[in-house]
């Protein structure tokens, strides 16, 4: 079982944005730089993020994705399912009712045990990651990242923005 | 995020195995019939069942699939992680050390936050499908089967081992 590889990238790019002051948006391609990804997938993920309403696009001069609300109302889960879905990681397929044992499927009242079983582990996975928000993700990541490139990115972020205002 | 086909075969294939008499088996091609899935995916799938331990094969006439332990000893998990693996659902490529901004690896000291909330929930997940035996969903099947299926089931049970005996 495996989450897509747009879930790291994106949650990483919302990371980012939630340390950006007020107003300020980055886009794609500089999101796409910051995290030496393909800019194509990337821009793709993103705009799932928009269609979540986590992100939203700024237009004109300075545009590009900020965060659509606050960093503490946006949860791990939305971030993941905003990727890959609320469907159940298990999938049912009734084979119990298939083969030449199988009943009219009126005669099955409720979904069978195994299913049961594997929805509800779906659902307190889910539970799990909706205890955390960006605005937690974001305070780690400020309190853990190497002090060389915290530096690095200030000044990174620094001449983006004055490249954009120029 | 999705699970294999190949686990909900495989657990209602063991499930009914755990309810043959002691030492009777049936082959991937019966168990192929019983459900209506492809044999040659389902055998495939029932090998990785015999690697990890779960079932094992008795050669010879009457051979085929038995558990290779009580169904009270196999849990949800085991089946699960039999077809689709121990990893974590989440696969962390490290992109924080990538880019413009990137430090030396050495001066990453944990995984980041975000690997972590992943990794944790992927724990929790586990652990509630670790809850759940062979047993306990042998039990559900029994209880929950329609009665009509449940008629059918055991006379094609009955006719597989009185050809097979013959």
């Amino acid at each position: 079982m495996k989450l897509s590889e747009g879930v790291e990238w994106t949650v990483h790019c919302c990371s980012l944005l939630a340390g950006l002051p007020k107003e300020a948006a980055l886009p794609a391609k500089k999101l796409a730089e910051f995290f030496d990804v393909p800019e194509h997938y990337l821009a793709k993920h993103m705009q799932q993020m928009s269609n979540a309403g986590i992100v939203q696009t700024k237009k004109g001069p300075g545009g590009g994705y900020r965060l659509a609300k606050p960093a503490e109302a946006i949860t791990l889960l939305a971030m993941v399912e905003a990727i890959d879905g609320r469907r159940s990681s298990f999938k049912c397929t009734e084979i119990r009712r298939r083969g030449p044992t199988g009943a009219a499927p009126c005669a099955y009242k409720t979904p069978c045990g195994i299913a049961r079983a594997m929805h509800k582990a779906d659902k307190v996975w889910r539970a799990e990651l909706e205890k955390t928000t960006l605005a937690d993700i974001q305070l780690l990541g400020l309190q853990e990242t190497p002090p060389e490139q915290m530096k690095k990115a200030l000044q990174w972020l620094k001449e983006v923005f004055c490249e954009k205002n120029s």
